[in-house]
């Protein structure tokens, strides 16, 4: 797995010219962070980290999952946070805070207003997110104690522990400091690690000095074409938070591609660190007829249990995908699909990453997305924890 | 797994009062099947089916897969039978003669006109139906010679020796005979064994001499409340078909749930029989806002790998189910779900059988969907074979 571990690994990533890759600990300028032990976790891992912004101009943009069932702190992000202008946010990693009722919003709450407290900060621009177990009460004494600690040790080299503290079983934390034309992003993610009785959850934290007019185009676009095409195993989060901050100090707007850039690897390291991955599929879909169909296809294929099973087994299988692309377009007319319009071949290749190409023939439009494989540690993972 | 193979073991079937089991090689009256091995699979097991109607006045009802891949036999059915009067079917188990192009079609209606010739019916009043591996080239020459010898060893003691012969690794033959006020019904079933390179197949076929006015109708229903209630892996094959043939020899009706049931039980069999399946699940999703909300719901569930793999590891864990819940209704206002509204205490029993209850709180309306679990031998079964 280490072959995507690190910063521009993946072929499908394109990186613009004369990008400079930094430590990865460094944050983008008045950009602090810090993450510590609070005991959540139980096993001494850090699970409390804080990001600051120091510059008062800060302008923001948050992307919340659209889940139903969303966990308390995104209700409270929602509801009692000014998403435009975020100064920090606070995560905690041991425990979702899903499912716990009132309680849960008024812990998430009282989450929100001791960092906003500890850092100087009002309240309303300060975000939480908290990732871990869920339907259990949030230690709240652990809590408080692991703001006041992490707040004491905020660093602009803290990249590295702040990536660290919001990981679950991710099985390395995923985070990037990368510099061009004068501008800074650094950005820390998790994904898809396994937490009782959980399921994965998805966040990402961006900063940088880059003059952003428009923090959530630009947020959605980069999203769109990183974090929105890829899935483990088809399943949306309570929690999944994606969250850029810009203090537009550099004087310069963002470099065309460098955030699609960072938000591509750290979402294709997600995917490659998916609960028992081992591999990473990208499916093409090519003529469809409408965008719509391109991107249903794609999904379909995606998150076919016997595609992802074949990428597993190295098994150029395409009438699996043949399959898959029927079923997503049940009653339409579809020409036969065979090896001329399928390219499995990289199934059964050595490489971590396969792409798969499918041509329709019905159109031109064209989609992607990008898959883990189905393992016997995915069952492993899943099925063997009981609560 | 034996548990539920054999007739009516399911605690979620509903038999009327008064069924008498019959001797599952029996057919209906005026029926007569064979299955003999004509060398399609290789390794001399049966793959040659053929059941017919001694009676003229037969009147039927096909289900055909609305995968948009669909195979050649689909389309020769659709295309180029009579569907409402239908006297006999030939099935062969070892090659799916699907994405094989003219040839596949041509193929498929040669062996339509095969089977009539040999039992001196009409081509239009014969079906076809064709399970295996994809992509090859059927082997005719096999074909026909099975269709002859089929033909020659065909008797109404053909039961057993039918749904043999329409398995592919299906772990037992899925049959019965039932008979109720007069009236009998016969049915042979495979479902989800995985062929190379293929994917789940679910074959059909129902005998009956009871009078049915609107076989279309009665077969639509029933398959409502059963065939299409089950997911082993949310994949729908090129190759599903479903047949229904009544003679209306017995003078009377289908008794009220008769063919509910025997339908039902098939169902489940070919859950529990899915691929690398240990348990059979079903989800009961309650108070939504719509029907078709609460279908969403339950499929959502019933085709979530964390659940499924909860049902395999007997983790009664609820949180999976509300994340699963949520993910279905994106965007939508829904209550909190917890223990309350969730019941999936089954799911840590002994039992090969667990039901889930989830009570969403936004209206009246219910639905449920059975579903096996996902286990390492599907894993196993999917991932090892390569092309």
């Amino acid at each position: 797995m280490s072959a995507v571990s690190g910063f521009f690994r993946s072929r499908w990533v394109t990186v613009p010219d004369g990008v400079e890759e930094l430590d990865p600990a460094q944050l983008a300028p008045d950009f602090r962070a810090a993450g510590v032990a609070c005991g959540l976790k139980g096993d001494g891992e850090t699970d409390l980290a804080l990001v600051v912004c120091d510059e008062e101009a800060v302008s923001s943009s948050a992307l919340l999952t659209a889940n139903a069932a969303a966990a308390a702190p995104i209700r409270v992000c929602r509801e009692r946070c000014e998403l435009g202008s975020l100064r920090a946010a606070v995560v905690n990693s041991g425990n979702a805070n899903a499912a716990t009722g009132e309680q849960g919003y008024s812990d998430a709450l009282e989450m929100r207003d001791a960092a906003a407290s500890s850092l100087g900060l009002e309240p309303e621009t300060v975000a939480v997110a908290e990732t871990g177990v869920i339907g259990v009460p949030l230690d709240m004494d652990s809590v408080r104690g692991g703001i006041g600690s992490a707040a004491d040790s905020l660093t602009p080299s803290g990249g590295d522990a702040f990536a660290t503290a919001i990981c679950t079983t991710d099985r390395w934390p995923k985070r990037c400091t990368v510099k061009l034309d004068g501008v800074t992003v650094s950005a820390q993610a998790k994904g898809a690690g396994m937490m009782e009785p959980g399921f994965a959850t998805l966040l990402c934290f961006v900063q940088t000095d880059a003059e952003v007019s428009d923090p959530e185009a630009s947020l959605r676009e980069a999203s769109a074409a990183s974090f929105e095409r890829i899935t483990v195993d088809g399943q949306m989060s309570t929690n999944d938070t994606v969250l850029l901050q810009a203090t537009g100090s550099a004087g310069r707007p963002l470099p065309k591609g460098l955030l699609d850039a960072v938000l591509l690897q750290l979402a294709l390291e997600i995917v490659a660190d998916g609960e028992g991955a081992s591999r990473v599929g990208r499916v093409q879909v090519e003529e469809a007829a409408s965008q719509s169909e391109a991107e249903r296809v794609a999904r379909a294929i995606a998150n076919s249990p016997l595609v992802k099973t074949a990428l597993f087994g190295r098994d150029p299988n395409w009438g699996r995908i043949a399959q898959a692309a029927g079923m997503a377009l049940a009653g339409e007319e579809l020409r036969e699909l065979g090896p001329a319009e399928i390219d499995a071949a990289e199934l059964a290749g050595e490489e971590l990453e396969a792409q798969l190409t499918v041509r329709l023939g019905r159109g031109d439009a064209a989609a992607h997305v990008y898959f883990s494989d189905l393992t016997y540690d995915y069952v492993k993972l899943n099925a063997e924890y009981t609560t």
